[in-house]
C-alpha cells in the first residue's frame, strides 16, 4: 500500500446510530466516552456539550447502576449528539437503557449471561437500535484463551466469529463490532483479521493506551495503520485524558491522513538555539485563534528567519520571530514587521479582513442584493 | 507488509558519530536539539545531562554565531553524548565548529555558498567526522521548485542527489542524509524515494509538527510509516515541546513498534463513569516510580473491577480501584487490597521485593560468594 496517498475506504454495511450513519462510506465519526457519574445529569450534560463543540459525533456513557439508567431520558433531551450506553454483565441495565431512549448499546457478551443475551436482542430489535460487540483481550472465553494460549489476536476474531454467528441466527444483523486490546500489534492484527471476515462496521480503538504522551503515540500508530488500510467506520482514542482531549487527538489523526479536511492548520517549528522568542506560547496561542476562523488556512509559527523565510514558504500565512519583533508573511511575503507583543493580534487582523473577503466572493448575485452593505 | 511484526531493518552504510554509530543494522539513535542559546554553557550543559538521562543518544545544538562555535569545547568537556553543531548559512561557523571538535555538522547546503562547501568538506575529511546533508522542503534550489511547481517528494530527493553527487565527487561519503517537510505524506514518500536510491544512513523526521497534540499525532504516524518499513537510522521529534519530551515520544514511538524494548510498560484505562478514584494521578505517578525499575514489568493501572479483572489480566502486576480503596494484582491474581492513599507505595514495595529476587536469582555461583548476605 502507498502510505503516502488518502486512504480508500472498505465498504461496509451501513448502520444508524440516531442521526449519525456509519459505514457504507460515510465519513468516519469520532466518539468518545464521558469520565462524569452517568447519574449526575448536569455535569454529564455539560461534558458533551463541550465535547459537541470540539467536533465529537457520538458520545458513549457508562450504565453501571439503575441511577445511571434512570438518568438517560434527561441527558438525552439536552444534548445533539447519539447516546451510546455502555454495559458490562447486566442485561437488565442494557434493557433499562435501550427503553430510555438510547441510540446504541454496547455490551461485551463475555461477560453477560449467555440465556440473557436474547432478551437484550429482542428488545434492541423492537427499539431499532444497533448492538456492538465489544470483544476485549481481558475478557475472552476461557476456552478460546486455553486453546491459543493467551488472548491474541487469532482468539480474538474467534470469539468476534463465534458471537456474530449466534446474533445473526437470532436475526439480528444491526451490529458494530470492535476488538480491543492494550498490545498495540495484537489490536491490529485482530482489527485486520475481522475486516476481512465480515462486513459489518468496525468501531477501532486501542484501549488502555495510557497517559497522554505514549498514549498518543500508540493510538496514532494503531489507528493509523487500520485507516491507511480503509478499516474503521467509527473510532475512539482512548487515553487517559479528558474527554475533549481524546477527540482532538482523534480529529488530528484523521487530518493527518487526509480523511478529514476543510479546517485551518497551524505549524510551528520545534525552536532550538536560535530562537528569540518564546514559540510555543505564540503556536499555542495560534493554535487556538485559529480554531475560529472558517476557511482551512495553513499558518507557519516560526522561531527564526532561517525557518520563516524557507519552511514558512508553502503556508498562506506565518509569522517569524526575532528580537523584540517579528515579521508577518502572506504567502511567504513580508506584509509588515510588528513589536512580538502585536504579532498575533496583526497576523488575524490580516487574516480576517481575507476571510471576510472570500467568503464575500462567495456569495451569488440574490445574496448580494440582500445584503445592503455589499450593494 | 505486515504491520504487526517487529520491523526488518533496511541495512546502510555503518558511520560512527562521535562513540555512537549509526546505520549497519546498529540500534536507531535518538536525537534531540537544545533550546538554550548555545552561547549559555551552563544552560545548555544541564539540558543536555537532562536529556542523557532520559534517554538522548546524541544531541545537536545551533551554531547561529561565533559566540555559540566558542562555547562548543566547553559543552563537549562536560557531556556524555556525541554533539552535533547546526550550521546555516555560514561555512566559516562549519570550519569553526568542526575544529572545535564536535562529532558532526549538520549543514543544509541549499543555503550555504557552493564554493565554500569544498572547505567545509576538506576540514570534516581531515577531522574524520561525518556531514548531514539536511534538504529541506523549505529551502530547495529555485530551479527545481520552478522544474516541479511545488517543494515536492521528487523535487527534495531531486535536490538531496544532486549534493550527494557533489559530495561524493570531492570524494567525501561520511554522510547522513535527512529530507524533511511540514507536509507528513510528502515527507513520508521523500524518505521512502531516497532510502530506494542511496545507502547512506537517514536521519528521519518530521519537521515542524506542531504544538503537543498535533505534533506527536503526525510525528508517530509519519515516522513509524517509514521505521516499519526499515526506513531511519537515527531519528528526531520535531514538536514544539521541551528536548526531554521529544525524546520521551520517540522512546515511545520505538517501544510501541518493538524496536527497543527491556522497559517497563504502564497501561492505564481511560477512565470512564465508572471509576471511583482518580487515574490519571494515579497512571502518571506509577509512569513516574516505573522509570526506575530494571526489569521490563507490565503494570496495570485500572478505575474499575470490570477492567482489573479483564484487560489487567495479562499484566505482570496492577491495581483496580474501587471507592477508597483498591487490589494489588500479581499476574491477575488479587495480593491484597488496601486504602487508596497506600495503592502505589504498596505495588512498588511488591514489585521491588520480586526485582530483588530476580536479580538475585541472575546471579553466578561465583557472584553469590562475593556476597556475604547471599551465602
Amino acid at each position: 500500500m502507498d502510505a503516502t496517498r488518502k486512504p480508500s475506504r472498505k465498504i461496509t454495511r451501513e448502520i444508524a446510530i440516531g442521526n449519525v450513519n456509519i459505514g457504507g462510506g460515510n465519513p468516519i465519526a469520532i466518539q468518545s466516552m464521558c469520565v462524569t457519574k452517568t447519574h449526575d445529569v448536569d455535569g454529564t450534560v455539560a461534558q458533551i456539550l463541550a465535547l459537541e463543540d470540539v467536533g465529537c459525533d457520538i458520545i458513549r456513557v457508562a450504565v453501571p447502576d439503575d441511577r445511571a439508567a434512570a438518568a438517560l431520558p434527561d441527558i438525552i433531551r439536552q444534548i445533539h449528539i447519539p447516546l451510546i450506553a455502555d454495559i458490562h454483565f447486566n442485561a437488565r441495565l442494557a434493557i433499562r437503557s435501550i427503553e430510555n431512549g438510547v441510540d446504541k448499546i454496547r455490551i461485551n457478551p463475555g461477560n453477560m449471561a449467555a440465556d440473557k443475551i436474547d432478551d437484550v436482542l429482542r428488545v434492541a430489535t423492537e427499539a431499532g437500535i444497533p448492538v456492538r460487540i465489544g470483544i476485549n483481550a481481558g475478557s475472552l472465553e476461557r476456552d478460546l484463551v486455553n486453546k491459543y494460549g493467551h488472548p491474541t489476536a487469532e482468539a480474538m476474531v474467534e470469539s468476534t466469529l463465534r458471537w456474530l454467528a449466534l446474533f445473526e441466527q437470532k436475526g439480528f444483523e444491526n451490529i458494530v463490532l470492535s476488538l480491543k486490546s492494550s498490545n498495540v500489534l495484537a489490536s491490529i492484527e485482530a482489527q485486520q483479521l475481522v475486516a476481512q471476515k465480515t462486513d459489518y462496521p468496525l468501531h477501532i480503538g486501542v484501549t488502555d493506551a495510557g497517559t497522554l504522551l505514549s498514549g498518543i503515540v500508540k493510538t496514532s500508530i494503531g489507528l493509523s495503520t487500520l485507516l491507511r488500510e480503509g478499516i474503521g467506520d467509527t473510532m475512539r482514542v482512548s487515553i487517559n485524558e479528558d474527554p475533549v482531549t481524546q477527540v482532538k487527538v482523534a480529529k488530528a489523526i484523521l487530518k493527518t491522513l487526509g480523511l478529514r479536511g476543510g479546517e485551518p492548520e497551524v505549524i510551528s517549528c520545534s525552536s532550538c538555539g536560535r530562537a528569540e522568542a518564546d514559540i510555543r506560547t505564540i503556536a499555542l496561542e495560534v493554535e487556538d485563534r485559529a480554531t475560529a476562523l472558517t476557511e482551512p488556512f495553513k499558518i507557519a509559527v516560526m522561531g527564526c528567519t532561517v525557518s520563516a523565510a524557507g519552511e514558512a514558504r508553502e503556508a498562506d500565512y506565518g509569522i517569524g520571530c526575532g528580537r523584540g519583533k517579528g515579521a508577518i508573511f502572506k504567502k511567504g511575503i513580508v506584509i509588515k514587521t510588528v513589536p512580538e507583543q502585536e504579532l498575533v493580534s496583526e497576523l488575524f487582523k490580516l487574516i480576517a479582513n481575507d476571510e471576510k473577503k472570500i467568503i464575500e466572493d462567495r456569495k451569488t448575485p440574490a445574496e448580494h442584493r440582500k445584503d445592503p452593505v455589499a450593494v
